[in-house]
């Protein structure tokens, strides 16, 4: 069912003992929203822990706080906009157990009892934000340092066609709140590792044009992870590069997993739809920025990927 | 002598025909602060123009205006900290004629006859909104095209430190008023030319490190310009890059000029001023990002920075 903000909000203050659930591959949208909910719920004296399906990257190991004890009685999904996003360890567990969703993906498939999805925010994190103060909770700097972390990574710093006057001021009030924006900024943004570093220049080295130049394509494979000291967790960077070559519609970076098959990372210009795109492949996502697995060898996910971003050019 | 919004307004209020400066190597910040002004001023019925020292860099020409025919009578001066800043043809007509400026540079020498500098604004574009909304102008899409323009790009689409909440609002505002940011922020940072990407390329083959790592420098040969078909107009970007490598505090590019000698911009992370260090060096700029100009030849200018360098870390 669909709610509206208010009855999120009326169905937080009225329950407690809540897991929060981030998506796979967690950036900085789903682990700041959980950890800035998890912490706003806290601090209305209920119980709140953040179950991440994996790790959390080193990158975002800042944000972490410590579990509680207590026995589980609410379950809700941040930034998740299908169960087939939630991982296998978490799906397997919550998959049909989900009572809130609150969430800022278009292509959400309301998997939750109560589903409050707002496509016109730029991040989770930004819900997020006007939940926790019609929760009435006052937002400490570290609240204020995850949600401002879910905005700037989900907008790519203020830098992508998802944000509106509403986002900066959010982010602005964040500031007020004690965010340190210049010191996540320069760690989300203004920092490579050698190794990412030395993974970005073989990802450039092998990159392909296709159709006149409008699709480019970035391919990283594990003999790239292991001749540059990277991994999975780095890959985010290179996504956006494609894309900003002069030309280029649709830039297109495909990863390939331990199993030999590809994950493909779709960035668009409008007015081509990356979540049209994935979404014909079983994926799905934003309008400019989508993702889909692919099934056979490099070959084959290549020719089905490209020849079916053919058809949106 | 150093006045304050409201004598700048009045200042502006009460004169005509006005030739607005900008400064060499002209950035998205002194061309949307130049232009965004003159088009105010030419909506409260004045005659303006702005005045170049040298031609647009194609990515600005966007915000570029129509010249009005009228005979000079006040000439005001945007984002130019000190003379030495303006270019040959400006200085050598301009050097003492400059009536009113308008700048947000700490270390502005206030050449003019009358200064309002406000260090705190991250643009002075920032600087500029506020005085045209002071002055009643109704801000049209195309000023705001322009300041957004100034706003984003010296703060490197709201990532740097010099960002505050204040700066957020405004381009917030900027946005209702009908400001383009997303198609601004693409062609400004999601954009490369090929040409730039394969300048970039070379720089980094060629990125070096000092200091045990604390520092990296890049050097941009004429050569490399050659071999990439890229030019000075594209080096912006890359200046960004050294100091992204983490553990890097000071990031240091060098440019060759068409004479041979070098051109140094240099980026810190605090606790690290560059400013401190480029102006020991007979140049100037903000904290985390300021220039100058280096004698002699590569090896010499590369050697006078490191050690200037060595001295501040």
């Amino acid at each position: 069912m669909l709610i509206d903000i208010s009855s999120a909000v009326s169905f937080l203050k009225s329950h407690d003992n809540f897991t929060i659930l981030t998506h796979a591959h967690p950036d900085g949208d789903t682990l700041g929203s959980g950890f800035g909910l998890c912490l706003a719920l806290r601090a209305l004296g209920k119980k709140a822990n953040v179950v991440n399906n994996e790790e959390l990257p080193p990158k975002f190991r800042y944000l972490d706080i410590e579990p509680q004890e207590f026995e589980e009685q609410t379950v809700v999904a941040v930034d998740i906009a299908d169960v087939s996003l939630m991982g296998n360890d978490i799906r397997a567990k919550y998959e049909t157990k989900v009572d809130l969703s609150i969430d800022h993906h278009g292509s959400n498939r309301l998997f939750a009892g109560l589903n409050y999805v707002d496509s016109s925010a730029a991040a989770a994190a930004q819900i997020i934000f006007e939940v926790v103060e019609q929760l009435g909770v006052e937002i400490t700097p570290q609240m204020a340092d995850c949600l401002y972390t879910g905005i700037s990574t989900d907008t790519g710093c203020f830098r992508y066609a998802n944000v509106t006057p509403a986002t900066l001021r959010t982010a602005a009030r964040l500031m007020e709140l004690g965010a340190n924006a210049s010191e996540i900024n320069v760690r989300m943004f203004e920092t490579k590792t050698r190794t990412y570093a030395a993974l970005e220049r073989l990802a450039l080295d092998g990159m392909q044009f296709f159709y006149d130049g409008k699709c480019a394509l970035i391919t990283i494979t594990r003999a790239m992870f292991a001749e540059s000291g990277s991994d999975e967790n780095e890959c985010d960077g290179i996504a956006a590069i494609s894309r900003q070559i002069e030309g280029v519609l649709v830039g297109v970076t495909m990863r390939e997993r331990r199993d030999g098959t590809y994950k493909a990372s779709v960035r668009t210009h409008d007015p081509v739809d990356a979540s049209a795109i994935c979404s014909r492949l079983g994926g799905g996502g934003h309008p400019n920025a989508a993702g889909c697995q692919l099934p056979g060898t490099r070959e084959e996910a290549t020719k089905l990927l490209i020849d079916t971003i053919g058809e949106y050019l």
